[in-house]
Parts: C-alpha cells; structure tokens; sequence
C-alpha cells in the first residue's frame, strides 16, 4: 500500500517507473513510447532538439514550490526555447533524480503538472529514467520539436532594432517574493502574501505565477518565422542584459538598450516602488520572464506589430544593434554605457537581488 | 588564467559553455549546433531517442573512475540502449550539473571521453546544458538514433530460445575490485591492483575494464533487425535476471534460465573462485555488462550463430520462454525455482555484492 507520504525509496525503482508510466497517455507519432530501452518517434526533415534542467536548492525549493507548478515549469522552459527557434514542441523524456525520502506525492504531483502542460503544448512524454541521488532532487527534460523555417540567435545586423514581447521583470520579483514568505498553492491561488501589505496582493500573485508558472508566448517564434519578420531570435531566460549579449556574440555586431523603453512589468514595478526602489533592474537582469526578443530590420516593424495584435501581445523597442565587436550599452541622453550582462550564472551564488534591484 | 585545477565556480557558467562549445567538432547532419536556444538536425521518419544519467556517489566515485572514462562510459550506456533497439546512433545533447568546487580538469577529462567515444560511434553531440548543484555531480545524456526496422521488448513467445552475448559478471566483479582499492588510469592502465594477487593482474585489469568502460556489441541489433532474426531484444544494463523479467513483462511470457549455461565471465569467475565463491550471482543479477538479450524461434538459432560469427561474438542460449504470467525461473534438473530479479534498484542501497557473490 502506499500513500502520497510514502517515500519513493520504499517504492523502488521498477514500481515506481510503472506507476509513472501507467499515467502517460499514448501520443500521436509515438511509435514505442515508455518501457523499452528507447522510445521510437514519428520525425520530420529536420528535428529541434534542447534539454534543460531545475536543481532542488539552485532553481526550486520544495517549500516555494507546488510540485506541480515545478512539472509545468520545468517543461515551459525546454517549450519556450523550442518557441523560439519557431519549431514545433513534439516529445519530450523526463530524468528524475531522487533521494530516497522524496515522497511520492511530490514525484505524482510533478508528474501532473508535467502532464498537463504537454497536453496543452501537444507534447507526448515518451520516456525517461528514474535515478537515487544522496544529493538534491534534479529534473531534466529534453525536448524535440519540428522545425522548418528556423530562427537562430547569429543573424542580428547593425542597424537592426531590438524588440522585446510582453514585460520583463515579474519572474524576478516573484523569485524576491518567495524568500519573503510569499506562497502560491498548487492551483495558483495565493496562499501566504508574505510580508506585503492586503492592497498588494493582485500584484503579488501577478509576480509569483510569472515565477513558478510562466506562460511564453509560444507561437510568435513560429508566425515570425513564417512571415520572414526576424533576423534573430533568443528567449529571454537569463534575463534581457544577458541575452542580449548573446545575440551580438553570436551575430558579431554590438546592441545598446534604451532604459526608458524597457517594458518593466507593472505589477513588479508597483511592489519595487513601494519598497523604495524600481524594477529596471529586474527587467534588465532578472530573469525567467521567457519572453522573446528579436531583432528586425527597422522597415518590417510594422509587420512585426501586425501579427503581436494577432496573438495579443505587447510590443516594446528596447534599442537597437550596432556595428562593433559584441557588447551592450546603456542608452543615456547622447551617451552609451557598457552594460554588464549580470545574467544568472549558476556557478556563482545567485546574486542578492535584494541589492541589486533598487540600481 | 585556468589550470585543470581551477574550480569551475571561478570560471562561470558562460566561459564554461564557451570552452565546451570551442571543444566540439561539427558534424553531419548538424545544421545548428551548441549554442543556441535549440539545436537543429536532420533526422529521417523515424528516430529514437533514450536518456541515461549517472549520479556521484551512487553510479560513480571521483576516486573511482578517471572522468575520461566516465564520459565513455554515460554515452556507451545509451549507445547500448540505441543499439538493442536496432537503431543507429546519430546526436546526443550532454547536461551537466556541478557544483563550484569541480576542477575544470574534470570537465575536460569528462569531455576527452565522450568526444572520443561519439566519435568512434559517429555522434555529434549538439548541445547541452551546465548547472550549478549543491549536491553531487549528476552527468545525463540523452541520444538520438534513426531506426527504420526496430527491435522491441515485446515479442517474445512461449517456446522461444534466450540468448546472450558476450560473457557476464565482469562489470560487477569489476565494481567490487574498485571497492577494494584496484584502479584503471585514464589510458585504461592497471593502476593499483588492490588487495588481489600479482598473477590476477590480467583478470583484474579485464574486470576494471568492463566495469568503467563497456564495450557493447553496438551492431549485432542491428545485424538481428535486417535479418528478422529475433522476436525480441534488450541490453543487458541491469542485470540478467530483471532485464529478463523485462522481457518477460513486456511479451507477457515467463522464462526460465540454466545456471550451468550462463556464460559467466572467465576472469570474473577465477577472482571469485580464489575468494572461495563462483561468478554465478554476478553474471545472473550484476548489471553494466550491455550484452544484448535476444529471443529468437528455435529454427533461428543457426541464422543467429552466423551473424555471431561475422561478428565475432560469443553467444550462450541461456533458456527459454514459455506462457504463463510473468516471471523468471532458475532450472534445475527437472524443477524450475522462482528467481528473484536482483537488479539494481536505483532506489534501494547498493546491494553488498560482496554477500550475494557466493550463493
């Protein structure tokens, strides 16, 4: 008999991959899904492939964290990389690495998070391995796509403008949240408002489903593809400072931001001000927001506007590309600033964005 | 500056891709390698895909395994799942997840291995991912392989012949010379013996050898695929007696095994034989050899025997399939005595094999 309470150690591995298996439905194009030594899948001409991965105490906390808002989320960032390459999100494998206490209520509450979100994306879940670790839990999905038309990160030119969808910065604050007692239960209803006061609490919940449920606009990589609007696209994961950079170092060109011009996510603005400080930094560096930045000739912005009317979505020219050797600036009156890429780097302890907020 | 001793915490997550990145050769059918949001291929109608990780401290120890090996050996344990599904090895993406403190002569050393090892398979490894972790280090690798004729766990019918490849119990044997202090360097050479004598050297280094770096028959599935030799396959990853059960599980047949017909690895069995035991428990539930398990129609026994040839494999029918619900049995004499499947269970503490050696 076992309960959600039951460890998975107690389970054992067999037991558990049939019991995870049992709840995988069938999936079109999966010729041999989960339980044999690899999954056979229906593919194109040319597949999409990227893999990423959340590691208990570095990307989640399990107090921080519904279960299954961390399945959801853990497949949205492997989706919203697909996104925006303009593929197609097909199949996914999911690697499990678990102590043996992790209880199995967390390991079926990932599970429905991570099923419910790849029936929304049309992915079909066609494998994957379960491992003992004496270390942090770690999840680890690799995701294929179809592709055709394909947008890369090299292809920015000077000249080309910078534009960023929807708004930056709520991700990072509801990350700020978290550590300050702030909770969301595992429907997405706000269940501790941390220290902020009653009046806050809309721009609370806003800020902390940007972090543990963030929904990229999935689509619009695909569509811009299709209309030949973009030169290059990246997904904005590290945060816009750094993945801006790595659009000029792959392009070989230079880009400055215009301050001003940052879409800075209201809801995260208002708790920033409040506490004294404002959210550029946030929107700059923060992070998680896996929205899209693209860079396109100035002559197709209009085309560029016509299809985010299309999908609804905000539009904002943060700046713009230059020649030079790949860097980024800051855009003051006349005058640029280097700007350093203060992305995540996980390899160095996560930056107090308690400090670094209010720049 | 860096040395091989510069912990990868000093050099920072985006310097760390980079150097990975300049290390990585392209290769065919890669048309977007490392680097980008996703990677792009070109693949066929149908692919395959498997993912396999290995966690410090439960597959592997530092001390233990030169990391060249270890790179070898995380992507050999796909090409084997690839490989007993009749598929061809093409792409694979790496994931790493490393706390600060690793030397970046480890990552590198981890490199040499999978790099040479992708390339003596024809795998271009596309892309990947580096983590922080507070925790112990966790390598996953997820491959891709094109398939047209696949070979399955199920199909295997009541009356059919089980049989093995190569020999069993080396990798075991290996893992339990490890525990008692023998050692491979990173070329492969007998380091330290351990507490085994001087004339056991050649069977300690062959045992060390199968334990830290697998050679699987990568080709003979495939050889069984073409020639519709085998009704079903598996590699033997976790042991003879659950991968049989897996068989057996998926086919919705039962089997029984001939102790006397295991073919219990020659050098494996001497160092078990002067420790006053035999290599029978070894070769029955030891895991990592990547054998490949076939059932074959009796009146395929001599096509498979041919291709053996070509290959120059040993093969052993170990026993036979037969109805009845799931489950594996010993034969002996007359009588058939339920077997327990044995297998490593990633969830439960290593088993001592030091105590279950000798039954």
């Amino acid at each position: 008999m076992t309960s959600p309470e039951t460890p998975v150690g107690e389970i054992g591995e067999r037991d558990l991959l049939r019991h995870l298996r049992s709840r995988i439905p069938a999936g079109p194009g999966v010729v041999v899904g989960v339980g044999d030594d690899a999954a056979v899948i229906e593919t194109g001409a040319l597949t999409l492939m990227t893999t990423d991965c959340v590691v208990e105490g570095v990307h989640f906390l399990r107090e921080w964290t519904p279960p299954a808002l961390l399945g959801r989320k853990i497949l949205t960032m492997n989706l919203s990389d697909i996104a925006a390459m303009a593929g197609v999100p097909r199949y996914a494998t999911v690697s499990l690495c678990l102590s043996t206490e992790v209880p199995l209520g967390f390991v079926d509450g990932l599970y429905d998070g991570l099923l419910e979100r790849a029936a929304e994306a049309g992915v079909s879940l066609v494998g994957g391995n379960v491992s003992r670790t004496n270390g942090p839990i770690v999840v680890e999905v690799t995701l294929l796509g179809h592709g055709d038309r394909i947008l890369r990160r090299a292809g920015a030119a000077p000249g080309d403008l910078a534009v960023v969808t929807g708004s930056l910065g709520a991700a990072a604050e509801g990350l700020r949240l978290l550590k300050h007692g702030a909770r969301l239960d595992s429907e997405g209803t706000l269940e501790e408002r941390g220290v902020w006061s009653e009046s806050s609490a809309p721009a609370v919940l806003h800020c902390l489903r940007a972090q543990l449920d963030p929904r990229p606009p999935l689509a619009f990589g695909r569509s811009l593809a299709e209309q030949e609007v973009a030169h290059a696209a990246i997904d904005v994961s590290d945060g816009l400072s750094g993945d801006l950079l790595s659009v000029c170092e792959e392009s070989d060109v230079s880009a400055w931001i215009d301050p001003k011009a940052v879409p800075v996510d209201a809801f995260a603005a208002s708790l920033e001000r409040a506490r004294g400080g404002d959210g550029l930094s946030l929107a700059l560096h923060g992070g998680e927001d896996y929205q899209l930045l693209v860079a396109i000739p100035p002559e197709r912005l209009e085309a560029l506007r016509d299809l985010a009317v299309i999908w609804e979505l905000p539009l904002a020219v943060v700046g713009a590309f230059a020649g030079g050797p790949p860097g980024i600036f800051l855009k003051e009156g006349e005058g640029l600033t280097p700007l350093d890429a203060a992305s995540h780097d996980h390899f160095r302890p996560p930056r107090r964005r308690d400090e670094t907020s209010g720049a």
